[in-house]
């Protein structure tokens, strides 16, 4: 599972821009292709965008090129492709309203439909984003304020958004009705902030306000935080429950909770769930520490620190014809032999999409000494696909959409192998009923799944 | 003067991105600034576009990344200006004819109300090129085919336009009814070749055919060129009398004809009209080097290399603290003291912008021992500003707009001044009355000269 | 306290340069500032040297520029510094035995003398480096091979020392008669390698054999490993303690011991000495992770993950003019407000140097929420410099030099402060006597302590 | 022939370092490799040095990062290789002066004998550069001053050398007693300079003073410009007859003459010793404009400019799949047809080394039409390779140490082909017996021919 996308607004301090930046930054796990700001000083609009890490891609040099008081920034997952210059976000164009930008996370399932049909009224696409659909709707609405052309361009969209625009002289922040991706509400000494994840208010020493409602349109400019009701919240929302299972940063608030509560909660269910005959508990670092932690306290087998990850992972490295047995493994992890070596090991990770990094991982568990491994899930199997702004793999390669639980656990090669029920998972979170599972095979939130299509516009989706 | 924008296309090589980056390359002197190629196996399309030289933007690297029999390209001229990553061409769009890239040397005068009145209808703009601008009005035509929809654009645009198109099947390339800027075509083994100049086909080693005729559509593809008439021919074209002037290389063929005999003509002319009691000619290098050698053959006075030009200017300098003196046309020149000193010295300069640069050179000469300087320039005195693809200063800033001959040779500080005149300009050519020469005054040669404009979104024309 | 060096050495495999890569990338942790590769096919000697991290410096055309079946390397800690190029490891020269390249992790203490001596002789240095005086008394011996000249120069240097030499046919490490920094040695499919640490031996699939003996030097060439004891091994040992506190990678083995295991009973033995009235153990990640595990497991305080640590810091960062409180540990670390919130904290960190920035992270714990914070360190009061290889500050700076325990805590504002004793941190090692404590005040081992310098040749030491 | 190398001195400016690099971006056309730049401000040196142009490798920043009143610099030539970064110069080290660096132009041909001597003693070196040579000799002299150090050095020298040196406190240039390659001196407002040529003083506006003396060492510090003769001038110099013919710029003043007048006055002579039967005189550009500039004077032939020279030449192209005929020529030069059709062209180049571009220049010419092709060289047959700071090729490869010249204008497929005679050659200066001309057979000036070597170290003289 590729991370998604990170969107990060500011407005009302004389360091827009500057803030942006920091908050991308702390965004930065939510993709790691891309970055952008879009700058304004109320008269000119100023932009930067690279492929790349945020601290590569924007240099003081760089930043002091973008002045004024508000920003809007965007981070991308990362993807293949040389040249995807034409979709960093954000994506500022011109059109009857002015020059107007959008960093979008999320998925239009629509966007196929309303792209043909725009494209044979004699519109032009120049990227393959959906966001660059939703500027279209916009742009084509006979409304006559921003906020009304935005709100009948909603109205013909369907899906996850969580959006901000920008313009001259306003920042607007919005998400869909289901409320499938998180946005929230910050504030820094009279400036407002809007961000995917409250770990971005933390960097800047600004404080949590609250949530982006779903269905609410939030104007934010020299008067103030304007809150429109764009749609009625949906009566069962979609909330993204793989934000809490492994994309959101454990210090993170988001949907109104502590992302780090519910992750912890999750291993400590999976323990009660499926306990294990065991020495030790070790986690698939970083993102499965917390899982592990939670696992480890109930069952009151010790956490341990059995893999080492290598943080200076850079660009490709090339496979040596000396044969180096898991090698593209062993440049991310290394096992630590001494707490191994003859241990009853549960290895505790958050997900298994197609399987074959694990495959290679327990492998490595097992020559440095690991005497039984039994793998413990934070999730249950994914089997289908998501269309709401994750990039999974399509169906067929997702090991559990065509394997049993008993296969998974034949190919992974581990002692046994145990993942936390639908149930489980729901029982973490405060409001079960208003997230969505589809990717569990739970059913697709949106109608009409026969329309459900991503990547259609080459090899590319919004974020 | 700012040299405008190459184009470039090729159909039918194996090597098609790499034959259209020779060409680009001996296309370097129409524009710096940026460069990039769009290329097609038929089934998908590539391309690379970036700041800089094309010899630093095209590595062995990106071009093998640029696979297919056909390719078109573009080099831009240069101006100021970080982030104008948008606006490198080729601008490859989607659109319901599928995608669709454009290189454009010229510039569309009417193309500021085309995009009001396609933003009312709810057309969204990517660039500030007026590229962008043709592409939208062909997405927008009702019509059947291609080129149907193509000549439905071109009937709205007004102005000078050498265009280069590109599907994945073809290229297509288009000269305005007036004929403003040159395009020529070229064949090598079998392949067809489009360029901007004709030292482009030199450097491939293919053959020089003909000019794209004013109006004509020619589209390449699988099954030969087909050359469409889209409009008459124009009773009166408008050639850009300064691509013999200055723009083109003398070693190619624009317009029909040889650059370096038409240069060389001009120089002769001059001497027979502004002869001048001098001991030695010489040249602004390397622009007016064979305007004067043809003024040294008429006028008898030796021809010396009396300026060394710089060829390794590189990035913007520092100015030291330590004064130096004409500091900035230093670094481009350096006068040839023995030559110089005690001489009375003819200047050959193509043509007088703002006369900044030219007054400091003058004094650079004389501080090398010049006895006297008489400047005889290849090029009426420039009072209007182009609006069909040439970067001039506003009129304002033109120094013979506001200034009298007299008034400039003072300001320059030289013992003469004389410019050639428009008929003798003009008797240098073989179809005098074919040519527009309104940036001497000559009369804008498209109606309603209050639409004129460029650089109108925001700091930018199309090149 | 910045990371040392780390050396790597490869013989027999065709691959040596990749190895050495491959090698030199899981010993990042031990210096980011620079790093290089010197390579040999048995006639000729090639190098790749840079400034930055590993997999930045190393891409797949440089080490395809590397061939050969022999090759040492290098990692460099970060400095500040523009320009010490001239101080990328391996340093490689040519002299009397032909060329000859070294890869240095220690510090010479009587360096300065035997430069100033060798100055006067008429030696000439090309860089700061202890290394290149190493070289220099190689070069200077009349011994008639390799090995009694490198051994003779040997009696003449005083301090530590673990190097990797590579003449075009031969590696040769050594390690000092007190073997104050790790060497091993492992094997892979008839290959030798050599490394500062195992974590070296564990990417590429490579064996651990032993380590490099106190006073050995091990010849590597094709008839084998040749071990010489230069020097007999010293009746104290002189090991650095800090490899097991910080410095390694838990998941190696230096001085045959596991440093996780080592680490671990560190933070059991803290536990015992200095309990804390608290709710939750957290600890500085990732280096005191390990520590706060053991912590946690005697105290039976449960271990949080309380402290968030950002893997992608890159270049430096603006200080933004809106104040941000605490920035510049921020930018390294986020509270996780919901394990912090109303608890009384167990801060674990390995040392403390200067205090600063640990006071930082106390008061950004406290805005988070913790009720108190009660911080364990795993190393006594660090009150002298090293002079054995460790880029500490000048004694003056160290806060433990010129403050008591409790100043500190005062200063760090802390609710209590334990270190963890000299004898209680020295019962965790299996041979005590055999380990330099100096740093702490615990004598440092070479005589006549007034010669002791670091950075006298401008302001680098060796690595 | 490969241009040598660039030294620049500046002491008493507060832009020393910026001066530098002014001066040696006007001496580019002596190196194009590398360059570097030392400054000092009289108690800490500053050094920057990279590979590639200047304009490239000083950037403002790192020109701010060279403060001080005192600075040398250093362009290298061109040669291939991707890692001679240790051959960069200016070279710097420290000895028992302290520090000192050294810039130089030219070869000493003992060099290998002395370095064999010092490395038998105990040297070593880092380089493969013969400046390394002279700084080992200072600092292994016994002698009390800096001053007697450097001339008890250039007592065991043999072969061509202009020095520049910097110590903290001093700029000191020296030139060898035959005075093969330029050397001058020139000031600025107080300022003094050193320079390989003259150019340099233009470009800073600063005034040319004199040469450094043959055999004179100038010691430039607070208290002025102090000139020790060090040897005796001998009786007959040697100064390089080619930097008249092509290395040095036409607008400098080498060896006290005017470059252009020398050079000029060889085509007069070239004339009237070769006349031609021929229609126009075309120069190879750019070096060769000058002498082709005198043919055309005597001859009464006109010149024409009939190949126009790329300037963007960059990296490497890829030769395309698609034959292109004579395509790396192609990429230098571009024939202009206009000017060839059908025309009888004397075509005067510099010099024939191996013959092989000047063979596909000539049938690109006959492909663009030439009628006849006359060629007319300004150096006499090239036979001897140099050993005094010219990159020639190996005697074997110069195609006039093994063909006549008969066979040389068959191979060249010319219809005439003469070289300029010695004795016409050396009557263009007024000193012709201070010249050496051993590259044409004329005897090498210094004894003990048998000992001339370069490149002996690895691939590499220096410079």
């Amino acid at each position: 599972m590729k991370e998604e996308c990170a969107v990060m607004g500011v407005f009302g301090s004389e360091d827009a821009a500057q803030l942006a930046y920091l908050g991308l930054y702390s965004l930065q796990h939510r993709g790691q292709e891309s970055t952008g700001i879009t700058a304004s000083d109320g008269n000119h609009i100023f932009e930067h965008k690279g492929m790349g890490l945020v601290s590569k891609v924007f240099t003081p040099e760089v930043i002091r090129a973008l002045p004024g008081h508000l920003a809007i920034g965007h981070n991308r997952y990362s993807t293949t492709g040389l040249s995807h210059q034409a979709n960093i976000q954000p994506f500022l164009v011109d059109c009857k309203v002015g020059k107007i930008a959008v960093a979008h996370n999320g998925n239009i399932v629509n966007a196929v439909e309303l792209r043909g049909r725009m494209e044979v009224d004699g519109s032009i696409f120049r990227s393959t984003m959906d966001s660059e659909v939703i500027l279209h709707l916009i742009a084509r609405s006979k409304k006559g304020t921003l906020e009304d052309m935005i709100i009948e361009a909603f109205g013909e969209i369907a899906g996850a958004y969580s959006l901000v625009f920008m313009t001259k002289e306003r920042v607007i922040a919005a998400r869909d009705p289901r409320g499938f991706r998180p946005l929230c509400l910050g504030s820094l000494d009279g400036a407002r902030i809007v961000a995917s994840e409250s770990c971005a208010f933390d960097i800047l020493g600004a404080m949590y306000e609250r949530e982006v409602e779903p269905g609410e349109l939030c104007v934010i400019d020299r008067t103030g935080l304007h809150s429109i009701r764009f749609a009625e919240r949906a009566e069962r929302l979609s909330k993204c429950i793989f934000e809490f299972i492994y994309f959101s940063r454990p210090d993170s608030k988001v949907f109104g909770e502590n992302v780090d509560k519910i992750r912890r909660e999750l291993g400590r269910r999976l323990a009660e769930e499926s306990p294990a005959e065991a020495d030790i508990v070790i986690a698939v670092p970083d993102s499965s520490n917390t899982i592990a932690l939670g696992y480890s306290e109930v069952s009151g087998i010790p956490f341990e620190l059995g893999l080492i990850r290598n943080h200076y992972v850079g660009r490709t490295f090339i496979q040596p014809r000396q044969r180096v047995r898991d090698w593209d493994v062993r440049i991310k992890f290394n096992p630590v032999r001494g707490v191994l070596q003859g241990r009853r090991v549960v290895v505790v990770d958050d997900s298994i999409v197609r399987g074959s990094t694990m495959r290679k991982l327990v492998s490595m568990l097992r020559h440095a000494g690991a005497a039984e491994v039994h793998l413990r899930i934070g999730s249950p199997p994914i089997s289908h696909s998501c269309y709401y702004g994750i990039d999974t793999p399509t169906r067929g390669e997702l090991i559990a959409s065509t394997h049993s639980v008993d296969m998974i656990r034949e190919f992974l090669g581990v002692d046994s192998l145990k993942y936390i029920s639908l149930e489980g998972l729901l029982s973490c979170v405060s409001d079960p009923e208003h997230y969505c599972v589809a990717c569990f095979g739970g059913g697709y939130p949106i109608e009409s799944e026969g329309e459900h299509r991503k990547d259609v516009f080459e090899k590319d989706s919004s974020g």
